[in-house]
């Protein structure tokens, strides 16, 4: 195992499980301790497998190691694309006892979780994210699933990983625009429930979009603390995590919208954090200083804080309509009160909903 | 509610259920005590709907209602049909606090269970068996699941009803064929835990392919309470719960081979019972004696006690190579111990069991 590296804990019982933060962890540890059974089957895509398979494949020693390399993007994350797991899973013989391992972005985690949480009722796997966006929120906490024609993530489940292990040297290959999209949910964690964390974001931001080590790992390893404290208190979203989802609400809108995998999840949750600020200040309960920050704090990171052009009212009212948070049809989003602190509501103003879709789909 | 009625609770803590059990039910219930949103989404086939649909839309006063027919049949236990059922939640925009309500029989109750456990990652269901099969096996225990081409039930999850309700009334329009289906799982109790109640089986057998309302009533209630006894003490089939599959390694095998649909469910258990007291017997396990009482009660409930024409036994081996017992590729059976018990082993002579299959296979 690498010498620094940082270790903190999801508190979930006999569920619960480690997450390993630093740099160059991949290829210098051995998981099989996280394997219950003696078959592993590693679930990747076309763009990471190449990069890091082999260091993966080299972490699971004295395993019967298969692999399934899925195509790339938002758009395959759907039945089709799990079925090829399934299809490799029984093809090879891949009993209960198995363990999957999914080693890439968000789309790879949430179907090789998927998968997991359903190949023979359930067996283990193991989180190896290597986006920021997935290291800082999608590999934590257990959600899982694909997407439906009608909405995201529709069809899913909750399934803890047994382990998750980051190793931020993967961040040096990843495009610009994934690393902005990956900060929206780390900067999320510092408006619902950290502001001292915000603070440290507003003061390393540059070190951040510069790939810093050092920054890239505290920032990591800050979010996922914070997640892992909101899932411990709340694990199956009954009422505090879905704080998590500041921006999501408009977000998933502007993504399903523009169509799966033109905006970033990152982008798309940005722009959505922008309007959740925005609704928060029109009814009071955030300043216009802190609207301006949130503002600010979205652009050094590089992210959208505007809507897709085109998009409407009506397009955004139609699409919110089916968030998973509503119940019996009565529209819920999470606000801010002040920075550092969300809410879950449904009682909001519809007039100041309409103004500030107004006033961003101008 | 009906006043004659049988009642028994499956022990899970907060996830525990009633099972009700008694004739003339449908119809006579207020099922919205079950029901913790407003909306429900009933799912049932193209049989049983113009049947009982409309009695158990009465079932639910007060609640949005929407239903989902699909095909009848095992043909149909797959991915395309079960997105059906997504496809109507979401049209008409069932938010995760809605119930669906599983009408029908094995098939129906697992697919629209397996749809509860994903829809938006996990919502309440109410399980109405109206075959005896479902009655008094697979609408209770929580296994959800479809099948897949390399095997059945291979995707999946464990997710439990609220409440199962049973109306022996149903079972006098099932045809024959099924009822005996549904007693290869009645007897498989008897066999695997409880040698009285396989006493007051081979006393009663006339009585229940009779539909004798009072003896089906017991039967079933008997069977439901021994299924609850083991899956309060072994939830998610880490041990005892095996035992439940007596017979089904060899009838999976079976109703694979001859395709989905071909071989009843309980018809393919009861001749894998058959095959499982055979071996037993082989092994010393259980006397001759014991092996004729079992073919004697099998065929006096009008199950077949040998395996479809052209079966080989390298058929059954490829086939039972994915069983989901096996571990790490070993095979793991469950054998009998005497009439009343039975144990899960991959400790067997494997030329007893080639033997076995060769007797069957001849």
């Amino acid at each position: 195992m690498s010498e620094a590296y940082r270790e903190l804990r999801v508190e979930l019982g006999d569920r619960g499980y480690p997450i390993l933060v630093g740099k160059g962890l991949l290829g210098n540890c051995d998981l099989s301790p996280y394997v219950s059974g003696s078959t592993v089957m590693i679930v990747t895509n076309d763009i990471v497998a190449p990069l890091y398979l082999e260091m993966v494949r080299n972490s699971f020693p004295g395993c019967r190691l298969n692999e399934v390399i899925l195509p790339d993007g938002e758009a395959f994350k759907n039945w089709e694309t799990l079925n090829r797991i399934f299809d490799a899973l029984l093809e090879q013989r891949h009993s209960r006892k198995t363990t999957l391992v999914a080693l890439g972005g968000g789309v790879v985690g949430d179907m090789a979780g998927f998968a997991a949480a359903c190949y023979q009722r359930g067996v283990d796997f193991i989180q190896i994210p290597t986006t920021l966006l997935a290291q800082v929120d999608s590999s934590v906490g257990g959600k899982t699933g694909i997407n439906h024609p009608l909405g995201k993530n529709m069809i899913g489940a909750f399934h803890q990983p047994r382990c998750v292990l980051i190793d931020t040297d993967t961040l040096q290959t990843l495009p610009r625009r994934e690393i902005s999209a990956g900060l929206a949910e780390v900067i999320k964690y510092g408006l619902i429930r950290e502001p001292d964390f915000l603070a440290w974001l507003e003061d390393s931001m540059s070190r951040l979009t510069g790939l810093d080590a050092d920054a890239l790992t505290e920032a990591i390893y800050r979010s996922c603390a914070c997640k892992a404290e909101v899932v411990a208190q709340d694990e199956r979203e009954g009422g505090l995590r879905a704080i998590l989802n500041l921006g999501h609400t408009f977000g998933h809108a502007i993504e399903t919208h523009a169509g799966y995998g033109n905006w970033l999840h990152g982008e798309a949750v940005g722009a959505g954090m922008m309007m959740a600020a925005d609704l928060s200040n029109r009814l009071g309960l955030i300043t216009d200083e802190d609207r301006r920050r949130v503002e600010s704090i979205l652009t050094s990171a590089g992210l959208p804080t505007s809507v897709p052009a085109g998009m409407t009212p009506d397009h955004f009212m139609n699409l919110m309509a089916v968030d998973k948070k509503n119940v019996d049809g009565q529209l819920r989003l999470i606000l801010l009160r002040g920075l550092g602190e969300a809410e879950v509501t449904d009682r909001f103003s519809p007039d100041a909903l309409a103004d500030t879709l107004a006033t961003f789909c101008h």
